[in-house]
């Protein structure tokens, strides 16, 4: 009589994985991204000496960050004042469209 | 008998622009950037999700961001522990390195 339990943890692994993934909209997070380019650059390269370039950075890292200002755990009076009104889905937006840039590296010999 | 006075401000400032310049010693930078190549990359490109690129990164802000790690301002496990045993100059070596990374950003259109 194992039949029946196996079959209810085959399906419960379905629905799992038939869950809608949280796309990043990256067409919104260009539009957000105008506010950041004053200090990050319009190409995500940093106009600022002690401002990051964001361009090509992992988006989970971005994420981090941006919930980090936002929540109060990471501080930086400009960047808390930029991440307090964002929602969720706009920082996942924000960091798929910077996450979207090609980096290509060059270093000294 | 304004002179005297401004003689001594000439010379103060004199004296001011007269002191040695930090500058990175890039080699020792590059020595110290072993640690950090196993999440950051040895090309300063990440290979972790929630690791950011060093590549290109302008020095200011990487030096701000090691000490806020070493001086228990920015929180993370992983980089307290990396960052704590460093001096100020080795800090500076260590940006100054993956400051000299030249990046090239391609954007999606």
């Amino acid at each position: 009589m194992a039949r029946p339990l196996l079959t209810g943890i085959l399906m419960s692994a379905l629905s799992l994985s038939a869950l809608p993934t949280l796309a990043a909209d990256l067409e919104n997070g260009q539009k957000l991204a105008r506010k950041c380019s004053a200090c990050h650059g319009k190409d995500g390269l940093s106009k600022v000496p002690d401002v990051p370039n964001l361009a090509g950075q992992p988006a989970l890292y971005l994420e981090k960050s941006l919930k980090g200002f936002r929540d109060g755990k990471r501080e930086d009076r400009r960047m808390t004042l930029m991440a307090e009104p964002l929602t969720d889905a706009e920082i996942k937006d924000l960091a798929g469209w910077y996450a979207s840039f090609e980096l290509t590296v060059t270093m000294l010999e």
